[in-house]
C-alpha cells in the first residue's frame, strides 16, 4: 500500500513553446485538511483539455504545470471530516478539486457551479498554492470532488469517466435522456463516443453526426442507432424536429452549422455545447429568429457533481459501459496527446503510473 | 349583433415605402370551413410585430396588407365542429390564425410550434388567400387559434394580451417562473410591462433591467421589486448568480449586453429572447465557455399555446392583470405606430372598431 507523501512527482509543462516536452518534477502539496483524501494515482485519463491547456490555447498556464483530470488512485490519507471514503479505497477525481461547500450553489448540490470552484490544475488555492493534475503520483482533493469507484468498473475505464464521461452523463441527465427520448451527439471523439455510450445506456434513441467517415462504424459499434454524414449539404433536413437533446463535442465551435442542429430539436428541444474550443472559437452568430419555430435552447454544461457522478458510475456499473481506451505508461503522455492533436486517439488514452 | 360577412374592410398597406399611410380596402377572407370562427372585431393592440412588418424590417411583405393580431370581437359564425365557443361570445385571436392539427406538435398542445402554423397577417393559405391582420372590421379563424375572453377582463384590456402577454406568459410558465423564483424582465416596454405584471401575478420576485430613466418609476409601478439602471457600467455585479430566469424584450439584440446577462443567472438559469429584432440585429456573439460557469440556456419562444392562452386569461381574470393601455379609433392607426416607432407608447395601443 502507498503511503502519505510529503511530495508528488509528475510530469510538468516547463517550456510553453513546447508543450509536447514534459519534464519530471516534483512538486509540493496542497496543505493537508480534515475535508481532504490524498490519492496515490495509478491511473490518468488523457482530456482535451490538458492539450488545450499544454498549447496555451485558454491563455497563459502556470509554470510548472501537470495536467490530467481523469484520475483513478487509492486513499492513503483521509481527513477526519471525511464521509464516504477510507484508506485504501479505490477513487477517482474529475475536472473539479475544491469548492466552498458553504454557496447556494455548494448547498444545493450543484459544487461544479461554485463560483469559487477550483480547477484540478492550473488553478490556485486561497494560499497561493497551484493545483496540480494526474500526470503524477499523486493528488490531494477536497471529499466533495473524490468519487469511490464501483468494484464492476475496472480502473482504466472509470479513469476517463471522471471528466470525458461525467461532462457528457451530466447534461444528458440534466436534459432528460432516458427512453422514448431522441438524442443528438455532434462529433465522435472523447467526449462523442462518451455521450453515445451514456444516452444508450440511459435508454434514448442515439442519431451520431459525424464527418468522419471512418468513424461512422465506430458509432454504430458504440451503440448509435443512426449515423448521419455531415458532409452531405442537406443533412439536417430529414431530421426536422426530430430531436429532444444535441450534445455538441464539437471543438472547432465556429464552423459548426449551429442554425441546421437548432432545427432539428423538437419543440423545447436543447442544444448543449460541451466541447472545448480555443478561446478564438466563438460560436457562430445567430438571430433571435433562430430560437423561435421551436422555442428551443443553446446551453452549456460544466462536468458534473459528486452526485451525478455517483449515477453515472452505477449506471455504468449496471449497463458495462465500457469507453475505447487505449492504456500507456505516463512517460509516453506526449504520444497520447500527439495522438488527440491530430484527431487520431480512438477514443480515449489512458496513462498508467510509472513514477511510483 | 353583427352578422357575418363576405368582405371585410381594413386599414391596409399599399405603399411600401410610405409605412404609416393605411389605406381603406376591402379584403376577401378565407373560405369558411367547420372548424373556423368568424369574428366581428370590436379592438385591436397595436404590436412591434406590426410595425416591424409594415417597415418591411423582416422582408418584404404582401400587398395589400392588413396588420393586428391582438384581436378581440364577437363570435358572428360559428363553424359545426367549433367545440368551446357559440355566436355572440367574446372571444380573441393572437399572431397565429391556423396549424395542421396532425403533426406532433399540435397532438401534443404545442401548434403554435406547428411548421405549417400561419401566421395572421402576410401569410398564405394553401389556396393562396394571404392571411390578414385585425385593424379591420372581421376575420376568420380556426378554432384551435380563438381564444374564450373571461367576462372579468374587459375587452381593451384583453386585446394586446392576445399577442404581448401571452408572448411574456408562455415562457415565464414554460420556464418555471413562480414563488420563490426571481424573475429579471429586459426592456419596459409592451412586452416588457407585460412580463413584470405577469411574472408578479404568477408568484415571482421581479427584477426590471431598463436603460431608461422614465421607465424605472413605471417598472416599481408596474410591481417590479427591483429596478435596475443598465447604464451603470457594473450593474451586472451585485445579482451574479442571482436569477432563475431573464426574459428579455430588447428590440435591438445586437447591442445587447448579453454576458453580463447570463452571468446574473443561477445555475440553469434561462435566457429567453422575445424581442422581435430586424433581420440584420443578429445576437452577439457569445463563446460556448459563456454558458459554462451557471450551465446557463439561452432559448427563444413563440407566442403560446391555446392551453397557455387561457390559463394566461384564467390568472389574468383572477389577479386582476390590468396593462397599461391607449385606446384610439382605427383610423388613427397611425399616431400609435409612430409611438411605436418613437418608443414614446406607455405601453400599449388599442385600436376600437369604426369603419363596421
Amino acid at each position: 500500500m502507498a503511503k502519505s507523501q510529503l511530495e508528488f512527482k509528475g510530469y510538468a509543462l516547463v517550456d510553453p513553446h513546447n508543450f509536447l516536452d514534459l519534464q519530471v518534477s516534483a512538486i509540493k502539496p496542497k496543505n493537508f485538511t480534515a475535508d481532504d483524501v490524498e490519492i496515490a494515482i495509478t491511473h490518468c485519463g488523457v482530456c482535451g483539455s490538458d492539450l488545450h491547456t499544454l498549447k496555451q490555447g485558454w491563455g497563459e498556464s502556470k509554470l510548472p504545470l501537470i495536467v490530467g483530470h481523469e484520475i483513478i488512485g487509492h486513499a492513503v490519507r483521509v481527513g477526519d471530516n471525511v464521509q464516504d471514503i477510507k484508506v485504501g479505497d479505490r477513487v477517482g477525481v474529475g475536472a473539479a478539486i475544491w469548492s466552498c461547500m458553504s454557496c447556494r450553489q455548494c448547498k444545493e448540490g450543484y459544487e461544479n457551479y461554485c463560483p469559487q470552484c477550483l480547477s484540478t490544475y492550473n488553478d490556485e488555492y486561497k494560499d497561493g498554492i497551484v493545483t496540480q493534475g494526474g500526470y503524477a503520483t499523486g493528488i490531494r482533493a477536497h471529499q466533495q470532488f473524490v468519487f469511490p469507484i464501483p468494484d464492476a468498473i475496472e480502473s482504466k475505464y472509470a479513469a476517463s469517466m471522471m471528466c470525458g464521461g461525467l461532462t457528457v452523463f451530466s447534461p444528458l441527465k440534466t436534459n432528460g435522456a432516458g427512453p422514448g427520448k431522441k438524442v443528438g451527439v455532434i462529433g465522435i471523439g472523447g467526449l462523442g463516443h462518451y455521450a453515445v455510450l451514456f444516452a444508450r445506456a440511459l435508454g434514448a434513441e442515439v442519431y451520431a453526426f459525424t464527418h468522419s467517415k471512418d468513424k461512422m462504424d465506430d458509432a454504430k459499434k458504440l451503440g448509435a442507432n443512426h449515423v448521419i454524414d455531415t458532409t452531405n449539404k442537406d443533412f439536417a433536413e430529414p431530421y426536422a424536429g426530430a430531436l429532444d437533446i444535441i450534445i455538441s463535442t464539437m471543438d472547432a465551435t465556429s464552423h459548426l452549422p449551429l442554425k441546421e442542429f437548432l432545427s432539428m430539436l423538437y419543440v423545447h428541444g436543447r442544444f448543449i455545447n460541451v466541447g472545448i474550443p480555443d478561446a478564438d472559437q466563438p460560436l457562430p452568430t445567430i438571430h433571435a429568429f433562430d430560437l423561435v419555430p421551436n422555442g428551443c435552447y443553446i446551453g452549456g454544461s460544466s462536468v458534473g457533481s459528486k452526485k451525478e457522478c455517483m449515477e453515472m458510475l452505477r449506471i455504468a456499473a449496471e449497463k458495462g459501459v465500457k469507453p475505447w481506451i487505449h492504456e500507456l505508461p505516463m512517460k509516453d503522455a506526449k504520444k497520447a496527446l500527439d495522438a488527440v492533436a491530430n484527431n487520431t486517439v480512438r477514443y480515449r488514452y489512458v496513462l498508467t503510473q510509472d513514477l511510483a
